[in-house]
């Protein structure tokens, strides 16, 4: 822990793209036009072979480092990794974050206004895929100009982008950075995301998808399922550690008023999270979730999906994840070797569980940034300036951290 | 897997015991007068030493096995466990399930008619603790002319019942069942399990627990609540081979229709239980699993809280219970090793997750059997007339098995 204080890439501000050629979803239906909110940070090079696209999760967005000049304590999701002399050292990389399709930060979603009716989509925006995403996704950086990424990275849903892009896009792509991901949800996981969107759903203030017409929200249901989904992102060890079996009284109150520590902790969660977030965004991110399975159209055989993929893998687990667990991550390992690619695999001792990715954790940075600088070589980007400085540790003790750690398995 | 060929306890009949001395509850709260309803099952032997009292967890009840006249199809929920010839033999122990207070399945609870106002309890009805039922269970020892008990068993909820016996009641009872329980919940219990109830308060039918006076059932929450505690009754491995990924259709929907297999049964299972079980109930089980911490009062030291105990324990857990899982068990038996209590401790090999103890395993069943052999002798039932057929194959070569499994840590 400790790279909070490093540089930041410093105020940012957002940009939109707008796109009139229709997207033809997976889900067979159409989005005639659509915009993408999203941010840059570093410069992109002459060559324009330095940009590394971020891949958000399940409530992530566009705002991925940096702060906003008129709210400056809102910092970007993953600002520990990304910025000046960070792992993902914006001094040399074009960075690009961008929110989904779907999603409810800017980009077309359920939330935007519908040109054929007038109303918010709600209910009628259609379910998108991590296919359609990484679709639009390529379109934004054709806009940029960006025909090659030197990368694609993301943790969870994000890596499962990254991934996708592998397959989609071959060409496209030189490294992927597949972190704390899975090639398909297991039975579990879809349980737990169906019991989320059946909270959302039966609270009376869905209003089949359309609540935003009458003037609702259902915070309840979205409450629950941010509840339920704290508890999956965290390791049972780390809410025993910091929470305990600790209540707000000496005794037992013997009634269902808040008590225990994590009764609290993950109500505020809850509460914080249905007060900004879009219900329909959380089914259509949850179902994007479930549906993803890129090994499904060639029978299972994820190293015959994964074929067409040229590029490079960085493969990162973490010890105590228990949604998308080390196995989960050494099953894409296993069909890359398989098809003989070019793989780098760290499987993290954290303590955090899921929320490990996001987490600023020297060790972990230590060594996408390791992975990082050889990407940078290869694209000739030469020899850093001075050495990058993470966590009060010079870099250069770390070389080749990466390739030690892992390689295939 | 297959006892279920064996013999049967038969048809049963639920009796109810009535009592006026008041119960002074943990929670500070007094029940003026009580009822509970129990059944038994095969015959109590003339020096009385022959009962073995089942405890249940969650969502169980007086009915453990057998099957009612005018309802042949009401298997009790632990009748593969319980019957002549069985792990818990009838043909050699006094066996008496009882329903817990604060239960929905006769003894009274929230539903019951407070004769205080003549309205059910709903709300009103307090919040009861582990320590509380032991206390009643005790009385209706009494009642039915039971000093000692042969054994108190119970999995889960269950297990932490018979643990608290040897506590509360420690020249009561010989041998103490503890089957896939825990000393305490851990966070993440304690979580999910709030999910649970919030799930239950925030349904607008709930209204405040008076829901009788409404004419409505919460069934939204109680269905989410049995939803999410599905999951955590079986274990990911379970999960994915009963039902992987399989969709009802061909390809995917593209809709929030119930689609995955797994919905489909996590929907149907919360259907049915939201139909038949009562919703202040389920608050008051899981409060009751929250609050109990034998260890409280003595500074987090088991051992010290197990010091009065004077029973011989058996100690089973589940190698695929992520609810409850194997360490947990330990925990208790490191505490009774500690304190030099007499402990088998059986580790079983099961892939069903925390459900394990309620299922017809063979290996486990016969580990029982084993167990229960050895406190029928201790008693002097004598050696049995024929030997116990347990899926088959004849107890004989199981003979001291349960100490072999384990027996300390």
């Amino acid at each position: 822990m400790g790279t909070s204080e490093q540089r930041s890439v410093g105020a940012v501000t957002p940009q939109k793209a707008g796109f009139l050629e229709p997207l033809i979803l997976k889900a067979g239906k159409t989005l005639a036009a659509y915009e993408l909110v999203y941010e840059t940070y570093g410069t992109l090079n002459a060559d324009r072979s330095n940009a590394i696209l971020v891949c958000h999760a399940l409530s992530g967005g566009h705002h991925v480092a940096g702060h906003y000049v008129d709210d400056p304590k809102k910092i970007g999701w993953w600002d520990n990794m990304i910025g000046p002399g960070k792992a993902i050292d914006t001094d040399r990389f074009f960075v690009i974050g961008v929110n989904n399709l779907g999603g409810c930060h800017g980009s077309t979603g359920p939330t935007s206004i519908d040109r054929a009716t007038g109303q918010p989509y709600g209910a009628g925006f259609p379910l998108v895929t991590v296919e359609d995403w990484v679709a639009s996704q390529a379109r934004l950086m054709d806009r940029l100009g960006i025909e090659k990424l030197a990368g694609v990275i993301g943790g969870s849903l994000g890596g499962m982008q990254a991934l996708q892009w592998t397959i989609t896009y071959p060409e496209r792509i030189r490294h992927a950075f597949v972190i704390a991901a899975a090639p398909k949800l297991s039975t579990q996981n879809i349980a737990f995301n169906d019991v989320a969107r059946q909270a959302i759903v039966q609270d009376p203030d869905f209003h089949g998808g359309n609540f935003y017409a009458h003037g609702k929200v259902p915070a309840r249901g979205l409450k629950l399922a941010r509840m339920l989904g704290h508890i999956t992102y965290l390791s049972e060890d780390l809410l025993g550690e910091k929470f305990g079996r600790e209540t707000k009284g000496e005794g037992y109150a013997f009634n269902y008023d808040v008590e225990f520590e994590i009764e609290s902790y993950l109500r505020y969660q809850g509460d914080k999270f249905a007060q900004v977030f879009d219900a329909n965004t959380y089914l259509i991110m949850t179902k994007a979730l479930d549906y993803f399975d890129p090994a499904k159209e060639s029978g299972g055989d994820l190293a015959k999906a994964l074929a067409p993929a040229k590029a490079g893998f960085f493969v990162a687990s973490f010890s105590s994840d228990w949604r998308f667990p080390a196995a989960r991550s050494r099953e894409i390992v296993r069909a890359l070797v398989a098809g003989k690619k070019r793989v780098t695999y760290a499987e993290i001792d954290a303590p955090h569980g899921h929320d490990a990715f996001l987490l600023d954790d020297v060790h972990y940075h230590k060594i996408v940034a390791a992975y990082a600088d050889n990407v940078a070589a290869e694209i000739g980007l030469g020899s850093r300036a001075g050495a990058l400085v993470i966590g009060g540790t010079e870099l250069e003790e770390m070389k080749g951290y990466g390739g030690k750690e892992g390689g295939g398995e």
